[in-house]
């Protein structure tokens, strides 16, 4: 059984490889046109992607999967249509292939030219939501990669229909059906063979909880894409515009608390907590928010309760926000530092030199001076799509764009150069 | 005992971590100052050195250590004198902290600028070169970061004495000592620890031979960029200047065999192998080397052994070559992608459309056209000094400089934004 298994990722893995040899010299009208061919197809093809997908939730149901989660497996045709107008954005991106990232002649003639190529097979290892698999696959084939796609099991009839109405799209274009597949198998064990296929995966980008991303650092040989886990901070400093503050910290806590880039904790400089806290906390308990506070925060509203170590390093996820105050600008960064987890960090402040020493000492993908912590995201950041964010700092940090699923090579022209 | 080890080896990587959050703010000037100081420390305390390497040579001798492991091994006033102008060079090359990567004002006014920042921990396992403890030292420091070395047991009291000059040089420079650390503790063990102290160290660089690079690799938690083992290639097409193809061949094959850029394998077209194979074998055989061919090849030379598919996959470092004829170009590129190792491939034409062809379709670090393979070396593409040559695709893909140890931060400023 496990031998089975094995063989049958090992295949679809050597399919996906001989797929991205081919993939790799498409021009993007070639890539644009599948992409556009699979946009129309999921939208031709809406009913058997919902009723597959009726299947899913009516499973999960059973299994007594909470609503939340439900939430996030449905499908309907609104999503479907948004799926298809995702692959179509795509289309209109730049392909990032062929870019030439720097160029020269050496003193003896040689032409050196570092180029943008694709990294070839992409793994994505990813939970309920099954609209990562138009996404992810769009994204992969507009950078020039055949994508193996590894969803939770709870999603399974729902991306089999989308990958198969993807790849009867590919029929006409000149994209090869293998660029996109479904890891086969069920259980825990197709994954981890995806996880072993060094070689044949180039890189694995997990997307889902820290439980996931944990475990597939810990088991991969292929190199890995860590993403999303976001413990972020807002740094309220002394000579912070107390107005922008809070809409800042309103916007960061509130806005989506659901997401890595949300605000989970609230540190606030000494010379201005009598000023800011009292409003904010009050802010913040209008919106729903509760706080968990170290001592001085405390002693400002009963409502708060009393923090822990786990609170400092906790991703909440949720209306809830831990804060500190603290003496200075470096105890801030010292905090960081030591319970963040390098998402994002936003600091408020009118003062050019503490923003400076904030952003050159936080060592986050993202800092934010007087600006809300929910602005890193791809899209925000004109990428026009995202994979994920990276809070690892090789090869890609912070939100990644089709730029980031990429590599280069060197091409160095001569004309019978040898060394001597 | 090996929670002792374990222990001593995170309080190193603990230790280096603070001195990265102080190395990461050291301006230019700072960190070249501490460089010509470990220079001028390196000449001036050579006997110390020479001493220390001394008792590890006769160490070597007694183990039966073969000569040319020990001259690798082996440090003189000349050697130690090279270490230093090493340090020197790196000291004169640009700073790639706080070079602005992309920079750009979204629509809404927030400014967004992608900086290069330093990566934090680097950690490097190598082998017996002790030359390797200096440089590497150098190229952290440079590029602001704290590194771990971990090198040879069997070069233990020289790198011990290396590393002991150079912390003591950074005792009246910006530059905390813990900038530059050995990993403590003897056997496989130590390394083991730092390939697993995750959210320590942010990337680990082995240096050295292929089994050493696999073991890092397969257990190691902490990013990995996989370096240095070099099947290359040299594809001699129908339409090549054949004198042209010689000396490429020839250099890329003798010039220095023992180095991962050096050529391992020969493809030939068809069309020409009349031409060109009974002149290239001769002229191989009389540069001393043994050629492994397939059938049509050792028709052309009685000297010719039988190549067998672990030819074709060998790093020989040597002075052998594998060779074979192929039918066609993309014969070519086929048999580079089963067997290459993706380091450097090489192409001699006069044909531009095979050069863009085969650029295009072979899947490796480096693609020479009309030059030898021995280019691919972060000296020869002008970078001043290489750290070692990655064969993976993530990060950093060939010659790897100051800028490969250096990641990006996205800084984020606006006047009080918040996301609606």
């Amino acid at each position: 059984m496990t031998d089975e298994t094995a063989a049958s990722v090992l295949d679809a893995a050597r399919r996906a490889r001989a797929a991205a040899a081919d993939l790799a010299v498409l021009t993007r009208a070639q890539k644009d046109s599948a992409l556009k061919a699979m946009a129309d197809a999921l939208v031709a093809r809406t009913p058997e992607i919902t009723a597959a997908n009726a299947g899913d939730v009516s499973r999960a149901r059973e299994n007594g999967t909470s609503e939340a989660i439900i939430d996030r497996l449905r499908l309907d045709d609104t999503r479907v249509a948004a799926m298809a107008d995702g692959l179509r954005q795509v289309a209109e991106l730049p392909d990032p292939v062929g870019e030439i990232e720097r160029g020269y002649t050496l003193p003896n003639g040689l032409q050196v030219s570092q180029r943008r190529v694709p990294m070839g097979v992409v793994g994505i290892i990813y939970e309920a939501r099954p609209n990562v698999t138009a996404d992810a696959a769009g994204l992969a084939l507009k950078s020039g990669n055949a994508v193996l796609l590894r969803g939770s099991s709870s999603a399974v009839a729902s991306n089999s229909a989308i990958v198969e109405v993807l790849r009867a799209a590919t029929a006409g274009t000149d994209v090869p059906a293998d660029a996109v597949q479904l890891v086969p198998g069920e259980g825990h064990e197709p994954a981890k063979h995806l996880m072993r296929a060094r070689g044949l995966v180039d890189v694995l980008i997990p997307r889902g909880g820290a439980g996931l991303i944990r475990s597939v650092v810990e088991e991969s040989t292929v190199p890995v894409i860590e993403t999303g886990v976001g413990n972020c901070h807002v740094y309220v400093d002394a000579t912070a515009d107390l107005s922008k503050a809070l809409e800042i910290l309103l916007n960061a806590k509130t806005h989506r608390p659901s997401v890595c880039n949300a605000a989970e904790t609230l540190l606030v400089h000494a010379d201005i907590a009598d000023t800011f806290l009292p409003g904010a906390l009050a802010a913040l308990r209008d919106a729903g928010v509760t706080v968990h506070g170290d001592e001085r925060v405390r002693g400002y509203d009963d409502a708060v309760v009393a923090a822990t170590d786990e609170d400092w390093s906790a991703e909440y996820l949720s209306l809830d926000l831990a804060a500190r105050v603290v003496a200075s600008l470096d105890d801030a960064v010292a905090h960081i530092r030591r319970w963040g987890s390098g998402h994002t960090e936003a600091i408020v402040t009118e003062d050019l030199s503490a923003a400076q020493r904030f952003t050159a000492t936080t060592d986050s993908a993202a800092v934010m001076v007087n600006a809300s912590t929910r602005f890193t995201d791809g899209e925000q950041f004109g990428f026009g799509a995202e994979i994920g964010i990276s809070t690892q700092k090789l090869h890609a940090r912070g939100p990644m764009g089709l730029r980031e699923l990429t590599t280069t090579t060197y091409v160095v022209t001569g004309d019978g150069h040898v060394r001597s």
